[in-house]
């Protein structure tokens, strides 16, 4: 199982430097839709120069434009750019269109999808990577989410997926028990005190 | 009824160029969703020093972090901000408490929901200022697709809406007659070999 970092910071000189603290103990190194969205693709450009041989996932989050967005991302650095499952297949086929041409992946984040388990297979047909079995920072917040149904509708999916939204020292091992292809830290990494250490120790917590 | 220009431009030198052309016939200036992730909020803050006088339309489609996201693109100029209607509720009370914060609003854009009359309700009813009746880019390209249908969920929806996606000088007297509060002209406007005449003519064709 990979582990990937996403990088919830603003600017492209706090996700610089805290790649640079993290990456030599993660596969991935992901740059969220808000840093996206503050700088551009500069950002992503920057990450990837940093570090060439890291895969670079660019969470664009594409609901539109799905081959017009995936292109521009994959052009400035990305290995990886996501597309929403809420999005229209066109949008999907798209995006994979241009991870074609590029020769790099589509991951389908299934944040705000009520079947994950049906959609993440409709997406694998039409092309992508893997599926993103998320919750959202948002839905987190919110009463009655519970990490465990992410892990059961991975599994059930039967597709490749990662998981998002919850993944800690204290569940990292469930997510990999799951089958999940990639495991996703966001906050246990950069809310640390000291997030090399916070990597770390997630590395080291899995088999 | 306004009259919205969408920039689906991806540098902030081609989205000037276009505003400066365009501005005097339209009401409020969109910076399109691959724009803001090109070139990040500086786009924004750049088309709102050069037209202070304009409603700017930041079209971050946000899906999650909704109040985080809608306060970097307040603070960098917006005035109107768009958020998904695919998302959460908790993502879009959280983007609404960011508008109200700053004194500015929150447009939801429907692009991707099935029932856009129960949605558009409900997030009108969680303090959205109005909400988009889209089509988007890939949907237009659809088999079946069919500008009346947006029109009618726009006058069932009984709530303040916008129209995207096919206005042009031929559907825009439809627009307004089905009650629409903004006709948003993308590809009819920056498509044009003149988009000054182009803008021109939408502004004339509103009663």
């Amino acid at each position: 199982m990979k582990l990937q970092v996403a990088m919830d910071v603003l600017t492209t000189a706090d996700a610089l430097e805290l790649a640079g603290k993290v990456a030599e103990y993660v596969d991935i190194i992901e740059l969220g839709t808000p840093l996206i969205k503050a700088e551009g693709l500069r950002a992503i450009t920057a990450i990837k120069q940093a570090h060439p041989d890291k895969i670079v996932f660019a969470d664009l989050k594409t609901m539109d434009a799905g081959e017009l967005e995936a292109d521009i991302a994959f052009s400035a650095g990305a290995d990886l750019v996501s597309v929403l499952g809420t999005a229209g297949d066109s949008t999907i086929v798209g995006a994979v269109a241009a991870a074609k041409k590029h020769g790099k992946g589509i991951v389908v984040d299934l944040i705000g999808v009520t079947d994950k388990v049906t959609r993440g297979r409709e997406v694998i047909a039409l092309g992508a990577e893997f599926v993103e079995m998320h919750a959202g920072l948002d839905e987190q917040a919110e009463e009655g989410f519970t990490f465990g149904t992410l892990l059961t509708q991975g599994t059930d999916s039967g597709v490749a997926f990662s998981v998002a939204g919850g993944v800690s020292t204290t569940t990292i091992q469930s997510v990999q028990k799951a089958g999940a292809r990639v495991a996703v830290a966001g906050g246990a990494i950069y809310g640390a005190s000291d997030p090399a250490a916070a990597a770390a120790a997630l590395r080291a917590a899995i088999i």
